[in-house]
């Protein structure tokens, strides 16, 4: 039996690549200093990142049209503020509010893992982020990509197999010659389904300090790394 | 009157980032020497491009399905070759000359007149290459984008407007906010009937040399360069 090597390396985003929740929190509070709101910031973000998957889902399962993950992001926080102390949001703070995911911080290993890596594969994001957010978060982490997949150059969200299969198809290459890294198991064991080799990448501190992640049994991905700097070091 | 700035630009890329006669006549001759095959490279490669367009406007026009470039050219090289000398390829061969097309030369002036153009904007190519060959194009380049836009990932090809626009609405703009840059006036006129903004950069040996190519009149695009250098020195 013979295995073909990899050739390309898709990476989840939010995350898996950058520190959605202390970016989002750093960047609210400098937004309502400047503007002297207070509020539960940290509580507002996580309720954020709770109606994330619930508000794609509703595009999924086809209850709602096509939305990019701006418009998406802004149904869900205009919700939401007003229950973390934010009332009166106009249409400009709501944009400033969903831009705020546009510019978020890689963490500390990301962008020269991300280098090493280029270096011997074809490096892209996988994200339900959309093509011109993804770009904008790139060039401000300061990442280069060989390719750049956002959910709209599908139309469909993860973890739907148009997105796993589309990218591979756009690669050139088979299932087995792509493998999905990311920090959430059912992303990986989406892409497992559609043939993708999969490298689960733990991000304990995803969802804040002092949280307990459960990590997946060993071997249940191809796998596994303690952050990319260490999937460089393996296979870079 | 307000003129929005320019966020993004679009390059052609046959003929307008890399060398494409020049890159394929110097891989046939080293692939020739490896088989002792004699024949008329230079005359099959501008058969070939004189091919190019046509089979395109056979998927542009309905006539067949969509097919990728690497599909549309194979079948092109392998009815033009046997007329320049070049008898009884089979499969494997096909496909190395295809794929020449995925590793062609950038003019002097491109890699470093990119790495200025995206410290400002972002820049990705537009090309009726598709996304796998252009991705490997860079690479074996040594050039950075922010975002590949392949033929792929509308299945359409230039001049059709969806990829103009299907590049412009990926990328978050206005078409009046992306520029096209291009050595060839059909593919800038469609892109203006998009509302994009143009760039005519010259390539004289695009052809090969001692050929007179006809410049556009004066006015007839926003911008007109010498070559990508002149253009990044310029907006860059």
């Amino acid at each position: 039996m013979s295995v073909n090597p990899v050739r390309a390396l898709l990476f989840d985003t939010f995350g898996t690549v950058v520190d959605w929740r202390g970016g989002l929190i750093a960047q609210m509070q400098v937004w309502a200093s400047a503007r002297e709101v207070q509020a539960d910031w940290a509580g507002l973000v996580d309720a954020w990142r709770g109606a994330y998957l619930p508000s794609m889902d509703k595009v999924r399962t086809g209850e709602r049209k096509w939305a990019d993950l701006d418009v998406l992001q802004r149904d869900s926080v205009e919700m939401l503020a007003p229950k973390f102390g934010v009332d009166g949001l106009d249409g400009a703070a709501l944009d400033e509010l969903v831009h705020m995911w546009h510019e978020l911080p890689p963490w500390p290993d990301a962008v020269e893992a991300l280098r090493v890596l280029r270096a011997r594969y074809v490096i892209a994001p996988l994200s339900n982020g959309h093509v011109a957010l993804l770009v904008k978060l790139a060039k401000t982490a300061g990442i280069t990509w060989d390719a750049v997949f956002g959910a709209d150059v599908f139309r469909h969200y993860k973890p739907d197999p148009e997105t796993y299969l589309g990218a591979v198809s756009l690669l050139g290459c088979r299932p087995s010659e792509v493998m999905l890294v990311a920090c959430h198991a059912s992303d990986l064991e989406a892409a497992a389904d559609c043939g993708l080799r999969t490298c689960y990448v733990a991000r304990p501190l995803e969802y804040g300090p002092g949280r307990t992640l459960k990590s997946p049994p060993p071997g249940r991905f191809d796998m596994t790394a303690a952050d990319l700097g260490e999937l460089a070091a393996s296979i870079g």
